[in-house]
């Protein structure tokens, strides 16, 4: 951590600053500039303190963070890339995985349907939403328990693992005890207490990217999930808002290579929340193949135009049908599979 | 809604349009243009109903929504202003209400010494955190029901009624049983699980900005608030998420106007979580008084230097003494007293 | 265009609307929601009419655009991909066109090893810069006229047509008069003098998108250069500001398919000034090539070390032909070829 | 500057950062971390010097700037408040210098009625765009030289300095032989061939800031006008693009106080254009009073209904005149006047 002193800081002022590093066991080496009195302070947890401890000191201009605020997710903590085990299926090695299904489970005949189509495709893993967080009130919320109990059919009958959201703290063990797979919902990515209790849970989790978050805050919310020595957590990245109108989130693509250099956790991608129109999911979904992406996922839906929740977001099984044989090559020519 | 048709669209797909809408029991207007087909969707409920619904139909080009998503928190829905009764104090009438104390509730001496010294220059409403909702979970996370306890003291002691975080949709009796207003923050804005417990509540609640969250949202999410009845909902701006990168948050100074051309509840400005430095958060609140807001939420600590959490932005009791002066000024130069 | 009254607005407010659009020579259909009255205006040149003719009368709530802004950018325009010839070079087509060298030309000596080591890894087109847009007036400001000269030789010996950027209207002929294709950058996107002058050259012209300028924006900007009937514009994206921190730009991934689908351009993607770090440009080229960009823009020097200007973007000649190994296959896995 | 290495970096690593640093002239300081080296970089130039020159070194993993890339504009460059003098207007004392006129001159008429409007009503410069920097080449471009003209003519009649945009750098010798204070627009203010040569012209320059350029470019693009000795630049909020979408531009109130400390150039607000309608103007002008501006520049029509450019924005003389009484109030409650 580097902290700059006001032009003229006095030597009182500089001395409070090391005081106060040393009362924390911070090393401190102090640089004499010419215009200004520079401080670094040294030590190992840096990055868990935070800076306006010495921000808030009469005579500081500003403190910069040298350590990254997270820890558990950096590469430092784990320079070996993760393997997370979603009920027999890896994710985060050579085989791209591909999760599918509806936004919504609506009805087990639509349910059965859109698990058949994907597996047929080539997905691995089926998804679907059975609380769902809303931005209105007046919207369907979700099947909720029933619709869990449809997403354990159709594991049974397709023999693939399942993954859906939780939304509330009280619901991970509930959720827990249907699904391979926990996920946290963009609007969820800094709501500590259901973080908390999903990071207890025996469950994987894939935790979306908040839509406003910096990377670095993706990150030290994944630590939330992995202080109980959990390790088995995946990325998805989802979109971010920016200005630009002509899509619901702009997909951050450089997110792939950042997130591959400064953590060991898989990292996904879902083209479809990004897109919020299905004409521009494969284009994202290539782009993400291309880049190193870990996983896909995908909003499939047997008839899109009666869906309740995104049918505009979500591809017909024909139209995923023809992707996943566009991603297989790209797939290839970077070295993996799907 | 008006629903625009690709160049070229077929009869059949207008068709189809049309039927969908009068299957919604929408009315339905055709403009048949030279180059493009455009078709409005007429009934007093179309704000609620989702866009994708047509915009997912073969044929069309773009669906744009007229009448606004939220409803209950809209000016439409209530004329005149809503006042929010706060332990018998009223927000949002002449009288600008200013809210202040420490970010939480750290101890009982803090609690009492900023209780006092925000009663003694004039704040007419406590606020202080037990559930602290923090970025890394190696921080500090409030001291929860103890905090509560804390409050209730002060506020006994000080006549001053308290508001607090509530952050667990199952903390919400809790929290009701002690304060006398809830505070749903920033990041739990489209955290709908708590949204829906909070609207249940007998107490008010000040419903945060969500920091990347466009205006209409903030409604939408004030209507999960709405939907029982209530209607005792205060807005807080305080600070949306930006490049620029001098200020911990830009404050958007226009959502308050805004808000008051748009919505019929109280509007509140936090300048400390914007700031982010209590060298921003003057000019920030008497902008805000001028601007047209109905009330202030400003951290004080006793000692910023010794805070646990955001001392950086906390003012000192003599720094808001001082301020406090100068926002009676300008609320008096605006036609209304603090 | 579609202009929402004020729920309320009277007969008189309603004609009022309906008379401006007549002399306007638009076409009116009225539209008595049980709410609202909404008036569409109808005509195949609404989208070159300010919104504010109408916003700005008494009794409108709001006015929507139908009609996208941009007319000779838009694939309406012309639906067939137009076709790009750079000094015999075509952009556009199936083959994907990579254009790099130096951020700056700095001295004969780095270019003609820039120029040598692109050509050898496969690059169609060189680039380097002559005139240089600084952000601060203390930074190196390009080599100028000599720098053109340099390009010129250049072409000569190694046989690529050359790009380069122009910053002055007054300096488009010059520029022309050495170059095969004009570079607008971003900073200049909205620099309506430079554009109409460049518009007259007879060179092609890359025309960058504006860093914080939506799609339509800088569609309706490329007409500025399509006006006097010249079509041969190529957009550049390479990236967007946004609230991320951990690369320069956010590479805006959607925008390729987003054009493809609104306009007739070409389509390329510069990841060097995005990425801001040579380590995030392969994973961004080759999501460029995977998503249907047409071509990529990428700086390569000699001895990215000793470079002076954007150095640490630059890849160095070994790198930059093992990404163009990459961006082979990647292009074949989508039926083009480099 | 503070480099940070590579967990791991090797001597010589550290070594190249040390010799590159001596090369340059700089102080180094080694702190050899538990964790991780970083060396800073001492110098009174360092805020100059690229971080590039270092980032692009192998085995380091970050650069961080201490000193502020801009220099001539920086309030340790001038610890004093600059005054600036628009034709006998003095910006940036006691007195809030009211800038008032049309978006673009139409004719003398709708001029001198606008100058007469807000002479009455108490501004003390009149505004005026000759040449029209629009964002579609079908929109009305402005007057040109006879629009200059008329604006010399409004300031015999009425006694008031004018101020006019210039938007090609080799108008600059025009107008400035017409106005008193010359305007370069959001949309160039990284147009460097422009600040050049405006930097160069006797009359002072108000600077908007560019609606996607942080405060540090802003003050870095200010340099630019001030590198030959020139101290007479006014800084002009006038709102930044951000994904609100309930206002044209979300102004940065908070920009006064930053720019307060950080420059010791007067700061003005244009909420005109970050409004885009004028029923938010008044809440915005009012708010930037209060939070420390120096001046507004106010969009006022003789008739909005009919303006040419930008009507939606304007104010009608009696608006105006009603807001004027509104701000003087506010002036005196925070010691100023107009």
């Amino acid at each position: 951590m580097i902290v700059e002193m006001r032009t003229g800081a006095s030597k009182q002022e500089v001395d409070d600053v090391v005081q106060k590093a040393k009362s924390l066991e911070l090393g401190v080496q102090l640089n004499l500039g010419t215009d200004k009195t520079v401080v670094a302070l040294l030590g190992s947890n840096t990055g868990q303190i935070p800076t306006d401890i010495f921000a808030v000191l009469p005579g500081v201009e500003s403190v910069t963070r040298i350590m990254k605020p997270y820890k558990l997710a950096s590469r430092e903590f784990n320079p070996r890339d993760t393997l997370v085990d979603c009920g027999g299926v890896k994710i985060g090695g050579e085989r791209i995985v591909v999760i599918a299904g509806p936004c919504a489970v609506e009805s087990e005949d639509q349910l059965m349907q859109a698990a058949e189509a994907v597996k047929k495709a080539g997905a691995s893993i089926l998804r679907g939403g059975a609380f769902k967080p809303r931005t209105s009130p007046f919207s369907f919320q979700g099947m909720q328990e029933k619709g869990l109990e449809l997403l354990a059919k159709a594991r049974e009958e397709f023999g693939m693992p399942v993954v859906t959201e939780v939304v509330d703290p009280h619901d991970v063990e509930l959720v827990s005890s249907y699904a391979d797979m926990l996920q946290v919902g963009s609007r969820n990515m800094q709501n500590y207490a259901l973080l908390t209790n999903a990071g207890k849970s025996k469950c994987p989790v894939v935790l979306k990217r908040g839509f406003s978050c910096t990377i670095s805050e993706w990150l030290t919310a994944a630590d939330y999930l992995l202080t109980d020595g959990k390790n088995q957590v995946v990325l998805c990245e989802r979109g971010i808002r920016t200005f630009e109108d002509s899509i619901r989130f702009s997909l951050d693509i450089s997110a792939i290579p950042v997130l591959k250099k400064n953590s060991h956790l898989p990292v996904i991608v879902d083209p479809s929340h990004a897109a919020g129109h299905y004409s521009l999911v494969p284009a994202i979904a290539k782009a993400a193949v291309a880049a190193g992406a870990d996983g896909l996922l995908i909003e499939v839906h047997p008839n899109p135009k009666e869906a309740l929740v995104d049918g505009l977001q979500s591809l017909s099984p024909s139209d995923f049908a023809r992707l996943m044989e566009e991603l297989r090559t790209i797939a290839r020519s970077v070295g993996r599979y799907i």
